[in-house]
């Protein structure tokens, strides 16, 4: 007979509206019987680790337009994360297998279509939570960002928004391989100086202390910014806009600012994409998943030999996944926030 | 001894704030000597046609960014004309030579610098004001905004603002020899008639009878918008960014309605830029003159065949310049806003 065992899940407890906050998730104990349904063709997960993404607000909250689906109240979130295969109904997938991919904030899960829904972890010489972060959505973000939309030349004049969250990071560590010249902007005086002096950004600074954001990127950035990587929205955006460089371009990934607010903050001096002559480009980056065996042939080994460094800021359990959600729009994570849910 | 001639000339009187007026402009009435100056290597033109542009507000206001420089109050203001070279001081420019370029609003000038700011005309099988329109400043930059920044593609819906306009209006031939669906908006009952009945647009609507346009576009494109032409800016962006399809893409040509205003109106919505993965890309299109030939090669059969039509509105005088440019915003034109100053 299968073993049943006690399950935590965090559930949604209804439509969002405005700021998140703890009391939007509820936390409660089921039990699981761990045993595929007879016939299934999806595999039975453990749970391992889950990643936090700022994009996830958006499906607490209903919409008939949201990019991706909704949540549904009293069922559990969904996002992504790194699960080993307790059972299996599907020929790709055997027991043991690490996977990663969309999976449910649960101890043990059910997926349908693993297919879809999963890839299979083949390299195990790094840690299995890399594949939350830079192995994961978070570091194909940051190549297709980089690679297909920017592309920055040697010596150009980089600014990255969101500096020490987990795609900011990557992208400030590819650009200085590139050899641009970096400017990042954080919320804090440890991130400002984490970016400084452990990635060796050309200039940092603290948003937060920044009255007038056009007159800090005037200062740190005073020849102007040809390629911006957008992560904030809202206020950043114009101000950036006012300091862009001709022909400059802007790769659209995130406008993490423009999350929870109910109506979202129009942006001034979009006569300037004209006048300068700019690219905005928008991506969602499950459009570029094909690019994966390609993006793992160029990190792994820059992960390998150092040249390329993950960060990660872990909480441990379950339980501590609302607060995950909820401190990341605070800017409290520095690198990728991620939550151990079990180590195996 | 050189004849001496009356010149009317259309003077800045000062830097414009807001809405520009007739008053903000001085008609003078001097008179000219009707020689080059000794060993210039300029060239002495008389006036034939201007051509009136939006662009031209933003050289009327004193900015230090300006992307073209600002007028000098008391002087004339400068604009693309087509004229005719009385004398010449340039190896490349003769007497007899018609020109079409950057002149002054006056009836003659002397323009220092001909290899940069004027173009032979080398077809006369059209008739010269076209150079004002279709084969000058105004046809470039519907046949960039086309060809190089949105490309359409055969059955896709183009919706084009400022319709009626002179860029509006080949960009709707163009789309249609495409193969487009194509929507456009303008500012009277007289245009969208035309725009439906004379030039095959499959959609139109007067933006001025909708309350909301965003509800105005869903009624006109139902599948929405899969590129986009922007002449306006404002209002009319944030409702096409809400109407957008996947992979769509704007080109930024102008923003008309930003050009009277003090502070820019601000646009929301621009999350869709990365939900729907949409392209905003502007261009100035003095930096595509190198593909006149090219251009030239394609259009001026289309014209001798009937195939492309080139629509004028022309005042007579110099005279007429001011209330023909404060005009245009008020949108009075139906196509190519022209001053005729002279018939040779």
């Amino acid at each position: 007979m299968a073993q049943v065992v006690s399950n935590k899940r965090v559930l949604l407890k209804d439509y969002v509206v405005g700021q998140t906050k703890e009391s939007d998730m509820i936390l409660k104990s089921d039990t699981i019987e761990l045993k595929l349904p007879q016939g299934s063709n999806g595999v039975l997960v453990k749970l391992l680790y889950l990643s936090i993404d700022p994009y996830m607000r958006s499906q607490m909250s209903y919409s008939e337009d949201n990019f991706v689906p909704s949540f549904t109240p009293g069922s559990p979130l969904k996002g992504y994360g790194v699960a080993k295969v307790l059972e299996s109904g599907h020929s790709k997938f055997k027991k043991g297998d690490f996977v990663w991919g969309l999976v449910g904030w649960e101890e043990y899960s059910i997926i349908n279509d693993p297919e879809t829904d999963l890839f299979k972890i083949e390299d195990n010489d790094v840690p299995l939570s890399y594949y939350t972060g830079i192995l994961g959505m978070t570091g194909i973000t940051a190549y297709v960002a980089f690679n297909e939309i920017c592309s920055p030349k040697k010596g150009e004049y980089v600014y990255i928004s969101a500096a020490a969250g987990s795609v900011g990071l990557l992208l400030g560590q590819f650009s200085k391989a590139r050899g641009c010249y970096v400017i990042g902007s954080a919320g804090s005086k440890e991130k400002v100086d984490l970016l400084k002096n452990k990635f060796g950004f050309d200039e940092a600074f603290n948003y937060k202390e920044e009255k007038d954001l056009d007159a800090a990127l005037k200062r740190y950035c005073p020849k102007g910014i040809d390629v911006y990587f957008e992560n904030v929205g809202g206020k950043m955006l114009e101000a950036v806009l006012l300091n862009m460089r001709l022909y400059g371009r802007i790769a659209g990934i995130g406008m993490i600012s423009q999350h929870n607010v109910v109506e979202e903050e129009p942006v001034r001096y979009l006569l300037s994409v004209i006048t300068k002559r700019l690219t905005m480009k928008g991506f969602v980056v499950h459009d570029h998943y094909d690019l994966f065996p390609k993006y793992y042939e160029t990190i792994l080994p820059l992960i390998k030999n150092g040249t390329i460094q993950n960060v990660e800021d872990v909480s441990e359990g379950l339980e501590s996944a609302p607060a995950a959600l909820v401190g990341m729009f605070a800017g409290k994570n520095v690198g990728k926030k991620v939550v151990a849910v079990a180590r195996e």
